[in-house]
């Protein structure tokens, strides 16, 4: 499990006064750069490799709101991981209170755009986060 | 079911060439403005009245991605209608191609954050809806 | 002169309770597709061709607040057309008010990143867009 | 003179592969977080005591691109103070090198919307930020 530290902008923000819900998808993917540093993984060299893990499906359960200049914490767990996919599941807490929880599922493809097999040296990287 | 057009400007895809994945969920709000002109309702007004339909929770399936230029029509139907809460279900295409798919669930709430029941007209209105 | 029309969403205001700055150059940028469909120019076209227009610089001027659900008319002019740059001046309305103002200077780069000159048959067609 | 650390996200890119020319917006908005909590002032506050700063004007140049994963630094110091209003004026840097500069200049307003002087204590504060 990673925790990335995310602070709130006005920008994040709609008019009710709370994150706008578009944007906790957006910090659950700067949580998975936070996930991928931490591994010493980089999705730069991912993509150099001619894969890419699109999103596939997304979910988020919303509990309460986050509001401007919160520094929230995304905690980010890679739950699943299959041949060629894998999920994440993220909470969201400020202090100790859950905000928000969801996953994303990715698909591992290659330049073609078809499913791919996640290759040996990345899978055992990935099996290690799997059992943090 | 009402069908909301929306072009996809740069400002909406990322570096992979393809529509960022939380801006679907912007799409989808879009949408359900459309939906709410359609049947002469007003979120202003709903807010006027001291409630507010926040998002208690978001689903998006990833089929195909939509470009820059693309010409998406984003179709909502209000699929459940329940005494103080409701799901907008979407659909996301490209011409014939299906490219998303998708729910979110709101509570109906008042001034205070607590759950209340639509009011009887608001209700009539939305029962209507729901029967397209 | 070309006329964008821009309706707000929630996801495009801020607690303030009105249309966040930034979002500004979104909807010059949305004004700016406009344009070149109007003149059946594509970007796509163009960045097949080799080029690219990033923007180099941008200004805004903000006058009143634009909010949640109002159409706004972006009205975007080709203001000056020069060898390898050229500048686009917006004003966004609200009925007769304006809303804000400014323009985006863009270069035209080759595949390499240096500034190239506008091809011949597109700088006739920007030549016109000029007059107008 | 501050400085702002902002991870670079792929829902800041574009698909040019850069980062979308609005996003430095947020990004400089979000160095005027990092300004405000460094002098120990919070906006919370500003806007509790009935005043607000909304942008009344914006500035970029853009001189290289930024990128995916990029750390950036965003140095923002406050530039101007008058009487009612006040200029930051912001570099982005990669390293040593400038990606980008500009400017947002500030009105002060009390609750119905007019101009109002800092008040004193605030005064003060800016005042110190200024020197530096």
């Amino acid at each position: 499990m990673i925790r990335h530290e995310q602070r709130v902008i006005f920008g994040d923000t709609d008019q009710m006064g709370v994150v706008y819900y578009a944007n906790y998808l957006r910090y659950f993917e700067a949580a998975r750069g936070t996930f991928m540093r931490a591994h010493s993984m980089s999705y730069a060299e991912v993509e150099a490799s001619g894969m890419a893990w699109p999103v596939i499906e997304a979910h988020v359960k919303y509990h309460r709101p986050a509001r401007y200049d919160d520094l929230l914490g995304v905690e980010l767990a890679l739950s699943e991981l299959r041949g060629a996919s894998l999920r994440f599941s993220y909470t969201v807490r400020r202090d100790d209170q859950v905000l928000a929880d969801g996953y994303t599922e990715h698909a591992c493809i290659g330049r073609d755009g078809r499913a791919v097999r996640f290759p040996p040296a990345l899978r055992e990287t990935l099996q290690r986060a799997l059992a943090v």
